[in-house]
């Protein structure tokens, strides 16, 4: 037997109990005639006792355990002289009575604690140790018992959970496909599903009514900073709903999860609708933690001269709140900091509200003191504030400052990683101009159900179209989101059309589903949640990478087996290929 | 609203409700001046009423509905005349007060009922109409309660589920792996996983403990009757355990669903060694719902002149009790069954125990009436018997004789799919020899741990070295098996060498896995079963496919979405790939 009880568990309800440990050396030290070991499991953390009085052998044997060797012992639970009320086994210790060593260990590339000495790099490449430390196998139970709790809650409102398809159909659109080709089918090709769209519209039509999955899906792009190839969705899809009855459904999972994973009462979830959420600030997944909503001025900065305002589509602002005493060099670093390329606005604008109510701008030579004050009111400023003002073109200065408001309310730390403030974002637009491909795409995607009202617009004013679509947003960061679809195959033709899609493409991608719509297709909808970056926001980390066992780098590799490599040419002629890689190289 | 309550719920208890209802028209039919419409969906049946005297364009309305067409009620819920207590909502039925069509219908291809008119072909074409029938979508939900069951199970017992990654390495090893080529790395490719295999022994190394996954796997082979290119396992790793460890923990997993989901307490689960499944049922996978075990006879049928025998291995059969009555041409049939060359049998002796209890056999000339009373004897046969006997060489004979036996059960009713009987095979061989690559293969995987007595014979007698090896299966149908693993680096060198790697190939392949052996493994195990096999045998389903929401067909295509399929010259080009078919046909 490998073990009686787990190292976490043992406590003076056990004193003079025997007993079988294992697990791994976490550190050893010697006190006089005594050696003294930690061992540790997943579970926790017990100290054992060798004394050389009792047995000098057992104690020499104890003395040669390095860092991470793998050992069982039997012994006695005592009490401890020297207690440790840190950990739930503190109070006790084993007085060894016998000692094996299962298996050693070289000294680890990096130490295993939760501060580690490891790089990024080597701790990708022995991931496996890097797992054992508590912090990172931590984020794993987390998601472990989110993915529960999830599912308990999903089953609880009838939801079916139904495994789609991993190898499916790689379609002219899916440039970012993944795709597998097929031995069988020589010249053919599956892709890995983007998402299992279209598989969970067909469940609907098959009267499944509510599905869900817990599921991978693969996209083959470059990985921007915190992306993977290779990423979990909470899928699901309910029939017979309108989009009132989705936000409730999917507030109630979320409330869940708070509720049974982090003890917090969510309260009711606020909506936005996407325009409101573009003017107050300047993005459509706001973070709502902390106030410093857009504060447009366009009413009372402009005809006073100063050409920047003037000339500008819009001027907006915000207040950052007792932040008067920022020094000049601070706001030279504000203003740098959105004249980097990656913002790219031309300049900042400040006005401080001084002590005596009396306002000081950097632009004061155009604006009376008067004029100053209704700046101050337009931003319900107080004593100490300070306003940070930008023009430009409505869209880009909306996103400027969008970036601003985050810089600044990180500095003044009001991105509290232990507060929670979801947001519902709804009436996306349908359609977004793509300037690329000079044609417009679908902001959700082609199967997102446009507002009846806003259909008589698809042909005149096709951006100004609103979709029944929405987004959560929790602290600014997008965790999910969904559309009622068309269930129509009139409508969703038409709207493959807008999409440049010919008749012909669409039959061959679509087929199936536009068929699947003439056989009695329910009204449905649903979202998909980005698991990864849920757990991620649970956690309060800022990367997915964090919460993912085995994560690939920024070039999508997994470092430690060493993936993707080359194959055999013997296998490439299986699959009835060949490598062509000199002609990628001199394109 | 779309509805007020699903289409099962409705009841005598909600008589003079106003309700609203959503669903597809099931069928419909005139009477007098009524129309009847039961509606349907996920969750049952309901029947609406349409009575010209009330409203005349109403019920005209109705009329117009055709099979599958997507409806809208509102109504009150009124006591029915003729009841149908097979249905739970068979008391009442909808006085409809408005109707509307969500979406009509075209005539399905099949009916859309239990009993279906569909052939396999144009029910996979249109599986989202197939799905509609009961009979198929409660496999499903079987399959959804199941995973539900397996999840409450495994986290009781302290499993953490950890999702292990799609996209990992190909192996020169991985003959049935599917690739992946990797547009950011050109001319690499991932590997789809036939297990997370060497994952979950990394979680072990990790300190994970005890993990489990139900996860999608792969392997691309030639598609026998009932295989998938994609299926479903449930995944599962322990630290810290031994073989009995395991067993008893799969065990009460496999108790548990069995109680949870269809009632049954299942009992102790027998225990039997592959030497033993080998001798008594000649197959590793017994069914073991009947008795029907192997009699060796070579003691008592050697040496009377009859050279089948004389010649023969082994002399081997079995007793189908009460089967005398059997006519010659049912006899004849059973030898034409084991002459088949699946089979390969020459020939079936038999004997039958008459009611007089003396014995006639087909070889009566060479054996006395005493002699055959020694076989009778043998199988412990009563009055009635019919003995079925076959000689060969040891293991050809057992394995002819094992299909025989089944066949034989199937015909006397012995294969009831309602009775379960559960069997662990344990000890099975590490090694077996293959004709084709003159090597030996591991049985299980190559990181199988020989039972620790064996490993002397290695070299000696490899065919002999039993591993900690063992199989759940039920019913004949093997669920699932699994091994104690290898831990030790040392070892696992040694293991590769028996299995033909070079050190080099051994190094390149599984370099990382034997690294972390030596940074503190621990002794570990575990096990898979299939999820879909399993779902199927608690259906009484004799094919995987139909507890597969999306299946392929035998040659991996879903005939649905029509894929596999040929993919763009461009992205072909991205992919630094190009086609090779030709030389593939010619080759």
């Amino acid at each position: 037997m490998h073990r009686t009880h787990t190292c976490g568990e043992l406590t003076l309800s056990n004193l003079g109990e025997q007993v079988i440990l294992s697990g791994w050396v976490q550190k050893s030290r010697d006190l006089g005639g005594m050696t003294f070991v930690d061992v540790r499991d997943r579970y926790g953390i017990t100290q054992l006792t060798f004394n050389s009085d009792d047995d000098e052998s057992l104690r020499a044997q104890a003395r040669e355990l390095g860092r991470e060797f793998v050992i069982k012992v039997a012994g006695t639970v005592i009490e401890r002289s020297s207690k440790n009320p840190k950990i739930p086994t503190g109070e006790i210790e084993i007085k060894v009575s016998s000692l094996e060593i299962l298996n050693k260990s070289k000294l680890p590339p990096f130490t295993i604690e939760d501060e580690t000495d490891g790089g990024e790099d080597i701790r990708m490449k022995y991931r496996y140790l890097d797992l054992r430390r508590n912090s990172v196998r931590e984020n794993l139970v987390l998601r472990h018992k989110m993915a529960q709790e999830i599912r308990k809650y999903l089953d609880s409102q009838d939801f079916l959970e139904v495994e789609t398809p991993v190898l499916i159909k790689s379609t002219p659109e899916g440039a970012r496909d993944f795709v597998v080709p097929s031995r069988m089918n020589p010249g053919e090709f599956y892709a890995l599903p983007q998402s299992p769209q279209t598989f969970k519209q067909l469940l609907m039509v098959s009267g499944f009514d509510r599905y869900f999955q817990i599921v991978k899906c693969f996209r083959d792009e470059d990985l921007r900073a915190d992306r993977q190839p290779e990423f979990t969705q909470i899928d699901c899809e309910m029939a017979f709903v309108e989009q009132e009855d989705i936000l409730n459904t999917f507030e109630g999972l979320t409330k869940h999860l708070f509720k049974h994973v982090k003890e917090i009462d969510l309260g009711e979830v606020p909506r936005m609708t996407y325009a409101d959420a573009m003017r107050l600030y300047g993005s459509d997944k706001p973070d709502t933690r902390f106030g410093m909503q857009f504060v447009e001025l366009n009413d009372i900065v402009k005809g006073h001269g100063f050409p920047v305002f003037d000339n500008a589509e819009l001027v907006v602002g915000i207040n950052a709140k007792n932040s008067a005493s920022y020094t000049r060099k601070q706001l030279d670093a504000l203003t740098d900091y959105v004249k980097r390329p990656q913002i790219g606005a031309t300049g900042l604008i400040y006005a401080r509200v001084n002590e005596d109510g009396s306002v000081k701008s950097s632009v004061d030579k155009f604006y009376s003191e008067e004029q100053l004050q209704k700046w101050s009111e337009a931003f319900g400023a107080e004593k100490g504030d300070l306003l940070l003002i930008m023009a430009g073109t409505t869209e880009k200065v909306r996103k400027q400052l969008n970036e601003l408001r985050l810089y600044v309310a990180q500095e003044l730390g009001l991105r509290d990683k232990q507060k929670f403030s979801p947001l519902w974002v709804i009436d996306f637009p349908l359609l977004e101009w793509d300037e690329d491909s000079e044609r417009y795409h679908a902001m959700h995607h082609p199967f997102t159900s446009p507002k009846p009202e806003d259909i008589a617009l698809l042909d005149s004013k096709p951006g100004e179209v609103r979709a029944n679509a929405y987004d959560l947003v929790i602290n600014g960061v997008e965790i999910g989101g969904g559309s009622i679809r068309i269930h129509d195959r009139d409508l969703q033709s038409l709207m493959f059309k807008h999409l440049g899609f010919s008749p012909e493409e669409a039959q061959k991608q679509f087929g199936f589903l536009m068929e699947a719509f003439t056989y009695g297709a329910p009204p449905h909808g649903g979202l998909a949640f980005g698991f990864d970056r849920l757990v991620s926001i649970f956690a309060g980390l800022d990367s997915i990478r964090d919460v993912i066992a085995f994560p690939k780098n920024n070039s999508g590799r997994d470092v430690m087996i060493d993936s993707p490599s080359s194959i055999a040419t013997a296998q490439l002629e299986e699959l009835s290929l060949a490598l062509d890689v000199k002609k990628k190289n001199s394109n």
